[in-house]
């Protein structure tokens, strides 16, 4: 590079920064949303949105931006080089094109819609009632349907264009054959499941004993922090649906939600979310605000929520560490249970309703089931008013129980919601990478189970911080998978890991 | 007006609103970084607050703007009327001057400075070090010296320039004979309850008992809502100092602390912010942003939150109503204490370390210092690195007593690392005009104590919504007053008011 280059690329950093502090202030906008404004607040909050987000996206499609990506471009035509700058420059032309193809109204029309459709769904979720989100969402997927239009390049679908902007590059042709064998796979060690004998089985009667929800957040935190979440740079709320947010490079939101008497939910909830934010936190904080600095997608960013969740905390060396504290910090609660059983327990395998609290053999078939509905309704093939109904059956279908309720089946996620279709495929790409990782990491560490028996998560969240989080967005996820683990995104590993898990607890 | 002029109002408006809306969106990052931002956050926070309020305010001097309001003001120059829109527009035109004087690099360094000025004295005010504020604080009043020198207009002092931003036409000449009358008077009072015996006085000791954080929580939330705090276009947190700010027209924010052995601290604080919330929640909806939407002045908004935290929350009616609910929160407190000797409590009058918790004879005296002192730092008189010294002196002359520690003496109050200087005497100015609005309201209601006796609380309100609240920033202070009171402002009533109140109590 030149020095009229450098000072190109200096002024367009600075740019793509401050474009990132806007960004970041809308983030704010949105969880506060979502953890406390008042209820009345909500059409002048989605206003705010609707500014920001549009001031975002004429700083993200201008056309000195464009100019200076062309420049850079040119410039570093001849150079073979790989530094973080040649691929921070090849991110920043594919984000500066894919952005070009939204008109700014849509893009406020979404952040209008989906603030809206967010709390129309709180609404419509706490009284149990899908009628109440009913127009909110058909409005979401309206937008959603013409923003696939604007996006979709040459012989890609509608979903596809969809599903690119979270896991870039991911075809549903593509991952259809990996899904299949997966969920035959799946439907195969959950039937091996099914016959074994009711006394043989882990008895979760112990999970619904009372959890006081103070202590649970104590114990909760004193978990995420225990295996890396930093608090001096993030925090830990509620909410109705878990999520994890990046405020800034010091500054990463995790949320997760307790139920008295059913002690996985806010535990197991943190430390999804704490994964998440242990990610965030381990990006190249220099970089914050530009691909460099950016999480490689969200198969990747699910891949690490999903591997602290469960390769790590559903492990038996974890509650060899955690038991004794949790003993202590519900007396009451765990009277005769010991650790081995209580393993057991947080790894029944049962068809349930709630995606977010399945036990990772029926997980998958969760997002099964929501990748055909969205297929379905954004082709127009399923309608909005026939998806309560569409839901229920399918649920009968794949998973054999049908919810009781709306709130415990189509209105049980948030995603919908906010604009987030196209985005459930990545919690398994998620759960096959993070088999991949844990197994990579392991031939490299040795035994993690026993290192997690003594307390020591260090050694796997430096592996990870080497292999994944230090790259940011500098390679697409199969390429980041295959650097990490030898070899490329594949099934196997978590089919191994699933079959091992529960061949020991269920005595297969 | 005509047609054409109505569009450029309307254009006018729509600009003004959404200038607003970056406006609040800023408030809300201060907000939560006084409310919970991780510790390391503020580097970044201070970023985006900077970035947010530089674009605020290039947006408030532009000359689109400068055009559209000279055009509008053209156009009324010939009207008599004095409808809203006159004087929005000529309250607009007066911020845009103003605004005008102060260059955008002015504003964003005032931004950068004071979120960190406030991370700064949090942590000096919990380390009880003043040497950590130090710094900044000499930072933050270089730049609030720089901006009164582009303020001031002819024959106004640099701190008339300040004052001014907050109690708008207020001028240290013109209050300081006001001020120091009331002085004189309070002085007078003091020393009067001073020789009453000790078996005469209230006895606080009362208030030191247990209260349990969690229990004061709601009972504060259970008070703010009674008198008129509306929770669905509100919320009510925790901080180290008690504010309230608006994140828009239906999403106030009020913030308290608890103390668990000083119940006046979190009762209190809640009733002086709700105090401020009810006065937001009651300004014109339809208005919001613009100046018929916006508070009076500060000294308004002060009688707003003085008035209920005192002249309703220490009332014997008051405590008529909410003993028995008292007695039942904290049935282990109370004991054998009844609800005359917990009044008297409430109002015991003793030089006292800290402002806000000050009663109300004594409360003046602690502007008085602060008065003195801010127009000594900003002459440059005093020095940031001898302010401890010259406050505990000045403590000990007026109040008779001397701060044991930086964090009870010149680290207690918010203001100036948040580049408030000039802003406490509009808090004198509140008491005084809170007591001719509570004399003025009684008038024509009758007898407030006996309907807060009976939990009513709404005629009082209500009158405050008709006379106060509803005319937004159509009136300057004295002017509103005036309307309201029936006479212009004067410490007649505040005086007689103390006098009255603490004959009773004190038998004088």
């Amino acid at each position: 590079m030149t020095l009229p280059e450098l000072a190109v690329f200096d002024e367009l950093l600075t740019y793509v920064r401050e474009t990132s502090l806007l960004q970041t202030s809308a983030d704010l906008l949105e969880w506060d949303e979502r953890t406390g404004m008042p209820v009345q607040g909500g059409e002048y909050r989605a206003r705010q949105v609707t500014l920001l987000r549009g001031m975002v996206h004429e700083r993200r499609t201008s056309a000195t931006l464009g100019q200076w990506l062309a420049q850079l471009q040119d410039a570093f035509a001849a150079d073979e080089s790989t530094s973080p700058r040649r691929s921070a420059i090849a991110r920043m032309r594919e984000d500066f094109e894919r952005d070009c193809r939204l008109p700014r109204t849509l893009v406020e029309s979404l952040a209008t819609a989906t603030v809206r459709g967010q709390q129309a769904w709180e609404r419509a979720r706490h009284e149990d009632d899908f009628s109440l989100f009913r127009a909110e969402l058909t409005e979401i997927l309206r937008l959603k349907r013409e923003a696939a239009l604007c996006l979709a390049k040459e012989g890609e679908s509608l979903y596809d264009a969809l599903l690119g902007e979270y896991e870039p590059g991911a075809r549903v042709a593509e991952l259809a054959p990996v899904f299949a064998s997966l969920r035959q796979h799946l439907v195969e060690l959950i039937g091996r499941i099914g016959v074994v004998p009711k006394h043989q089985a882990p008895k979760i009667e112990c999970l619904r004993r009372e959890y006081p929800v103070e202590t649970q957040r104590s114990f909760s935190r004193l978990v995420a922090e225990a295996v890396g979440f930093d608090f001096r740079r993030g925090r830990l709320d509620e909410t109705t649906h878990p999520f994890c947010t990046s405020l800034g490079p010091d500054d990463c939101r995790i949320l997760t939600r307790y139920q008295s008497h059913w002690f996985p939910s806010g535990l197991f909830g943190t430390l999804h979310e704490a994964g998440h934010g242990i990610y965030e936190q381990g990006l190249p904080r220099a970089w914050y605000g530009c691909p460099p600095g950016t999480y490689a997608s969200l198969g990747i960013h699910e891949s690490q929520s999903r591997l602290w969740e469960n390769l790590v905390g559903r492990s038996l060396g974890f509650w060899k560490y955690f038991f004794p504290l949790l003993e202590q910090s519900f007396p009451q609660s765990l009277g005769n249970v010991g650790c081995e059983q209580f393993h057991a327990a947080v790894n029944a395998v049962q068809p349930t309703l709630i995606r977010v609290e399945a036990d990772e053999a029926t997980y998958n078939l969760h997002i099964l089931v929501r990748l055909e509905i969205e297929q379905e309704l954004l082709s127009g093939e399923l309608l909005v008013e026939d998806l309560p109904a569409a839901w229920n059956a399918r649920y009968r279908e794949v998973l054999g129980i049908e919810p009781s309720s709306d709130a415990a089946g189509v209105l049980q996620d948030v995603h919908w919601s906010a604009g987030l279709i196209g985005y459930f495929p990545t919690y398994t790409l998620g759960n096959i990478y993070a088999a991949q990782l844990f197994q990579a990491a392991e031939r490299e560490l040795g035994a993690l189970e026993e290192m997690f028996s003594e307390g020591e998560f260090a050694p796997l969240l430096q592996w990870l911080r080497t292999h994944i989080h230090r790259h940011g967005r500098s390679y697409d996820a199969a390429e980041l998978i295959a650097r990490a683990c030898g070899e490329r995104p594949n099934s196997e590993p978590l089919v191994a890991s699933l079959n091992a898990r529960y061949g020991r607890i269920y005595s297969l």
